[in-house]
């Protein structure tokens, strides 16, 4: 089944809730299991600069069909795919962005949560992510 | 007052109410005053080609402060101003993006929708734009 | 079922089939469900140009699930939707690109085709297309 | 003499043998020797992330002749030429690209693989690569 617009709010739902917590305000930016977008929000106060980001993060985990973070592994000094983060258009490396499936392991869409630390937005992402479980 | 994510969503649900009333699914964008994106949902079935057409119709409502729709008269053939459908990285001469105004007049956000005919579109985008009067 | 690769490269085949039988070599691309190329065939003598539409029309149809030239009623002068064509990175408004559904109707790929007079990249196209039926 | 696709469909069908051997799916562009797509295959469950990869590796080995990842001895930290991999649109500076020259030791194309690790993918591309020795 694809993600509803409905299921895509309440990814959003859940991950506000969790920025709330934090106190960091997040843009958050949920897309199809083909990238195209579905659903986003920023998040009063959150950062210009982390539109892109978020948008880019959830492009990062369809594309690699991982959490965006272990794209690290593959693009850092020293690893097997230097400048693999400039192909497609641009990636991201670190956390924030993670896919989602259905209960057949099909990936389905991603979250990309972007305005605080990548650890902070990595945070946000699972607990937007885990909506759809 | 600047636009809150609460009014984007505000701004979106009424948008979704009118366009269930038309029974056409539609990518309803909400940008901020300098045209950075605020709120953002496709509703299931909307086609997918319209999610850049509803954002950048936000975006032109933004950069001329009027309805989009308003660019045909300069941009059309015989215009005074053909082409300029092509600057700022593209623009939408035709309806479903309205500008968003506060009390004072200050320009303060645009709704841009797509995933109908213009005429539809610019109907929904009225409806959403009603809700920020 | 999302398309296999020896789907795309069946839908090749018997556009193939039909070019050779038109004597015009064609550019044949083939893309999922998402716009993400699966797989692509330039007849020996094909147009270089023509590779880039040929990709460009299957977007088009995946982006509005319907042949491409149906984008023409919308975008043409006269037209209510003028510049369409300009969104979405580019696309093309006449024949050569078709969607592919599955038996339950889900939009599963499109063809894309280009080498030819429009009229004979959309005979082509279906007859690829027709491989999925 | 160029390339035909024929030539290139069994370049690619070489190397699909091979990935099927490691067991990994690839993204598998062939180009002719100015860099134009020839053919492409997407195996099934390979990573969406890695078609660019594969038809940039496959132009990075055209515009230096040379295997991909000859380019990181110009480009690492410390190299005499950094930044390099981020000219002519983006490169790719690790395996998977390899040059195709006919008997005369013409550059009549270039084969670019990604799905794997870049070992893997270089050695799938030398496997389809030997097609056309």
């Amino acid at each position: 089944m694809p993600l509803s617009l409905n299921d895509a709010q309440t990814v959003i739902e859940q991950a506000r809730a969790h920025s709330d917590d934090l106190g960091v305000p997040m843009n958050i930016a949920v897309v199809d299991g083909g990238g195209h977008l579905l659903a986003f929000a920023r998040m009063d106060g959150a950062i210009l600069g982390s539109i892109d980001i978020a948008l880019t993060k959830a492009k990062t985990s369809i594309l690699f069909d991982s959490p965006s973070e272990n794209l690290w592994e593959y693009c850092k000094p020293g690893g097997p795919a230097p400048a693999t983060e400039y192909t497609n258009g641009g990636l991201i490396p670190y956390a924030g962005g993670i896919p989602l499936h259905d209960e057949t392991g099909t990936l389905i869409g991603a979250i990309g949560v972007s305005g605080g630390l990548p650890a902070q937005d990595g945070e946000v992402a699972r607990a937007g992510a885990a909506a759809t479980v």
